[in-house]
Order: C-alpha cells, then structure tokens, then sequence
C-alpha cells in the first residue's frame, strides 16, 4: 500500500509500505476513506520533535472495514467507523473512568501510520464506532474530525468544565482552537471568545459560535479578557497551542476558581508552582479521550448539528501529502484532509 | 497589647505593639483567646521567605468581639467568633463562586499579625463566623484549627475531589497533611493512604482516619502508592508542603483522570509541562478560601464529630511564642498553639 513516512525535518514521502496485517484477534485492518494532518505532526517536521528513523505518520483516520479477528463482534466487514488516535480496551478501570488515551493497555495510532492506504487498529472493539450506515460524501470530512481535532477541542471545552452561562476564551486559532470554539459554543456557553489575528479563521470561529475576537497575545491578550469579564477573567478557558507562552496567557486569563483546559501538546514548558498556587485556577488537560466523546460527536455529525469539517480548507490526493505539511507549516492552510 | 513581631530569620520577639483600632465601618476589633503558629510561618523563621522588616506574625485566632463598625451586624460585641486567615466580602462574584481567599477585595490577615492580644479584622461580616454560644474551653483548639489548618486541609480534600468510594493519599504529615486526613475521612473516602515516616504523626494520621501509612518518600514513594492501588495510582492526592519533591510526588501518585489538590504554599516548584499533559490529572489548589467551610466546619467541632484540635501538641503563652516557632522548626511539635 501507499504511506506517508517522514524521512528527517521538511522531508515527507508517500512511498510503499507493506500491507497491515491482523496481529491479535481483537485487531481490525480498516481500508482508509479518509485521513488528514495534525498540528501535532508538525512538531517533527519542524524539528523540535526528533525524527529518529524513517516514521509513518498520522494518526486520524475514517474507513471501512476490511478484516476483523476472531474475537471482534461490535464492527464488522463493510461496516464505515471512526476511530481514536489512542487505540484503547475501553473496558479497563481508566477507560471506565473516560481516561482512554491513558488505557492500561493504550497504543498511539501515531505509531501505525494513518496517512496511507490501509490501517491496523489494535482493540478494534474498544477503538471503533461505527456510524448507523454508510454515511454520504459530505459527511466524510467531520467524521474525519471526530478522529481528533474535533474530540481534542471538545475535551478542552470539557475539561474547562464549559457550561450555560459561562464565559470561555480559547487560546490558539488551529483547528482544535477553532472546534472548541464550536464545543462551547454546544457545551452552552454564554459568551465565547476566540483569540485570533488571522481573518479566515475569526471568520470560521465566528461561524462556530464565538461572540468576541480578541486579536491581542501574551499579557496584553489577558489584559483583554480581564477588560471583557469586568476584571475577573474567563471562568473557562481552552489552552489549544502548548507553548510556555500560551500556557501562561491561558492561566492568567482565568478567573480564581476558573478552569484551564489545556490540550496543546506542551512542549518545554515549565509551570511556576507559587504563580499557579495563587492563582487558585483549576488545571487539566493532556491527549484527548476521544473514545469518551465519539458516539456522541457521530451522533451531533450524523444529525447535521455540527459540521466541524469546515476546518478542512485544503484536500489533497495522499501522494501530496508533503505540500498539505507546507501550506500548513506556512498557515496557508488551517487543516489538510488526504484522499488515499 | 502585647504581639508577636519576627525581626529577623529566627528572631521572633514578643513585644509592645499599637492597639489596633477600628479603620473602617465596615472593621471589628477582637480580643483573642486563642492563636497559632503555622506551618508557613516558618519560611520567613527559616530565612526562605525574606524578612524585609520587622513584620508582625500570624494569621490564625478565635476570639471575642470587642468593638465593631457601624455597619457590622452579622457579629455583635461579646459573640466568640473565628474567621479566616483572609478577610473577604463574602459578597462580590469569586466570593459567591466559593474562593473568598480570593476575593476581589481580599486582605490576608497575616499584615494585621494575630499572634496577639487583640486583632483587627477589616469586612468582619464577610469574614468572621460567631458560634452558637460561648464554647467550653475544650473546644476552644479546634475552633482555632478550623481557622487556617483544618480548613486548609478540608479544601485540600476538596480540591482533591475525595469522595465515598476513592483511594486518598495525603503527602506531608504536618498539621494540613493530618487534617486533610480527616476530612477525606469524613467526606467518605474509602481509603486513605498517610505518607509519613514519624510515629507520633502516623498515629495520629490513624487516629483522624488514616487506612495505610507509607514510609517512603519520591519515587520509592509514588511505587508504594501505585502498588496499593492496583499500579493505577489513587484517585484524589493531597499535597501539603509545598516543594519540588512533594508536588511531584503528588502527582505522580495519581492515577490519570485522578485529582490532586494542592495546598501547601509552592516554593521555587517548577512543574513540567509535558509530564503535566501525558499524567492527564486534574491540578487545583492555593490558598484555601476556608470561608466557604467555616459553618460547616464550626458546626462539625460544635457538635463533636471531629477533634481538629489534637494537632495541638504544645501549648504555651504568647510570651514563649519564639519557643513555638523553635518547636515546630525542629519538628518537635506538629503545631503551637499561644495563649494571650
């Protein structure tokens, strides 16, 4: 089959990969429909995260299903499913608890390679939802969503603890950044304000939900929210970037007793513990448990509530692949859908 | 009247100081029957936290009403109130949300220095809560434990979201450490895991409720803990120190999706970032809002169901204060407490 495998910083290549076969009987090998981009695979291609040997890369996929173990019953051959990044048992302790990026038994779906033709899904049963039938072409992109940026910004709506009536500020213009916006804004959020300078995407989280754009950043982009909540701070807010810089906006713009929910993956970050003690904010985040959210999200997607694929505003055939890395590497891009 | 003022790392000194007077209609003037000596007093004691001036001490009193402002009328001269080491409104919007030790208003009562014959206490009706009647002098400790230690280990729990069913650790054996104890006992945990290597702490860690004891510290700690729990970790963490070692002991101790609360005051702590997402644990904590407890906690030691007061182990005048701070600085003591 076809894959995208990342070859150093800047160099990716859709080469042959071999064919994934079936290595447990709770495993499925999914043909893929479609298969995207993160934000997070851009760390390696710009060399903050090392890249050791040639690495496959993706991790968001929707497809149908080609081949079951013996031991799956809940999706079956033909049948059209979402699945997580983590692959996850669904039924251990964490997993019971809504943690299933952090299963006992969790495997990265980034080690798989999910930019390609085929993929294999380890604990199909607990990884896999699959959608009442085959769902139309239009559908395909939010589905697609779902695997991820849409679970990833709704487990930050989530874990800032979103809610009617309140006031939430997201922290980060990526696709996460802009689908938590679209979280709160059906999480009920009173007032959303989305932390932007880049006119499409205020656009886009306009669309989504928020109420105020606030174009400023560091101290001056807190000194706006602390303006708009009558010197308080958001009671929520969506950390949706990882750097110490946005880390540290996102915590001052929170009001005591307020919540951060952050779901950038930190890199080099380093939290002063006096400045986090005093200001009494309540922190959590990390990779997302889509698997919590995803029957729910198929549900709001099958239904049209949502149409959180819009982020996708560039498709490209998957032997592309290296220029969807480009437009997005130089924000030409929000988010890249491959076709395989 | 005679106070307690710190002159120097190591120097504390009882002396004359200005009778406080009423500033302000709002101001209650109490003289006091009881006051302590708190953990935290002695980061300045131990040269951690500067001493730039002479600076009266302590936070922490019981005591009755002496004059009030024209405009207190919740509390009246002669009521036996305590009231938390911050003065709050108890009425703006981060009050009503349960963080009066952040209230838009709020003064931290060590600047008035209540190891002392008499108090100022600026937003008395916010701040100061009056019992039923005289208490008997038996329960005169833990009323003053209610004021900083016991709420401050209550919030703790809180933070740390114990509840009926959870396993609870609690990291550092000093009075907040013990009393975090008791309340996880009292919010129902199921069990309840005391970090402590010092016997007389252990029994009395055992004696408020304390399941297990756990001797190591670090990471030999964190193994002990994981192995108590089923390699998961415990639901809820208390932190009650406040350095490096003991915050990430703490969360490192819990299980992901688990909670830690942290309530010992953080000094020089750095928390890394990446670790913080991939632990995927809840982080809350900071100066306790004990307010919000007050006529919970009041109520509890009025009726009997708990005894606070036990971390009290040394009792001496006012006039000996510096032998309190020696005591506790040498782990003598777990907790002075000063008779004016």
């Amino acid at each position: 089959m076809r894959g995208a495998v990342m070859h150093a910083p800047g160099n990716v290549q859709v080469e042959e990969r071999e064919d994934p076969k079936l290595l447990a009987p709770g495993d499925a090998i999914l043909r893929l429909t479609a298969t995207c981009i993160c934000g997070s695979d851009l760390w390696p291609w710009r060399g903050i995260d090392e890249v050791h040997d040639p690495s496959p890369m993706g991790h968001e996929y929707v497809g149908i299903v080609e081949q079951v173990g013996d031991e799956v019953s809940t999706v079956e051959v033909g049948d059209f499913v979402v699945g997580s990044f983590f692959a996850s048992d669904n039924t251990c302790e964490i997993c019971r608890a809504g943690y299933q990026s952090r299963c006992v038994k969790a495997q990265p779906m980034g080690n798989e390679g999910a930019q390609a033709e085929l993929l294999h899904v380890p604990m199909a049963e607990g990884t896999l939802v699959a959608t009442p039938e085959m769902p139309d072409a239009d559908l395909i992109p939010s589905l697609l969503a779902a695997s991820d940026v849409l679970g990833t910004g709704w487990f930050g709506a989530v874990a800032a603890e979103v809610a009617p009536g309140k006031t939430v500020a997201v922290v980060g213009d990526g696709a996460v950044g802009l689908l938590a916006v679209l979280a709160a804004k059906q999480l009920g959020a009173e007032r959303i304000i989305a932390m932007s300078r880049h006119e499409p995407r205020q656009e886009l989280a306009q669309e989504f939900g928020a109420t105020d754009i606030v174009e400023a950043r560091g101290e001056d982009g807190v000194a706006a929210i602390k303006e708009l909540t009558g010197g308080l701070g958001a009671h929520s807010v969506v950390e949706a970037v990882g750097t110490q810089e946005s880390m540290m906006q996102a915590i001052r713009s929170t009001r005591p007793g307020g919540h951060v929910g952050f779901v950038g993956v930190a890199h080099g970050v380093e939290l002063p513990g006096e400045e986090l003690f005093f200001s009494e904010v309540h922190l959590h985040g990390g990779p997302a448990p889509v698997r919590r959210f995803l029957p729910e999200l198929v549900d709001l997607i099958w239904n049209h509530t949502i149409d959180p694929g819009k982020v996708f505003d560039l498709e490209l055939p998957l032997d592309e692949a290296a220029e969807g890395y480009r437009a997005m590497d130089e924000r030409r891009a929000i988010k890249t859908l491959l076709w395989p």
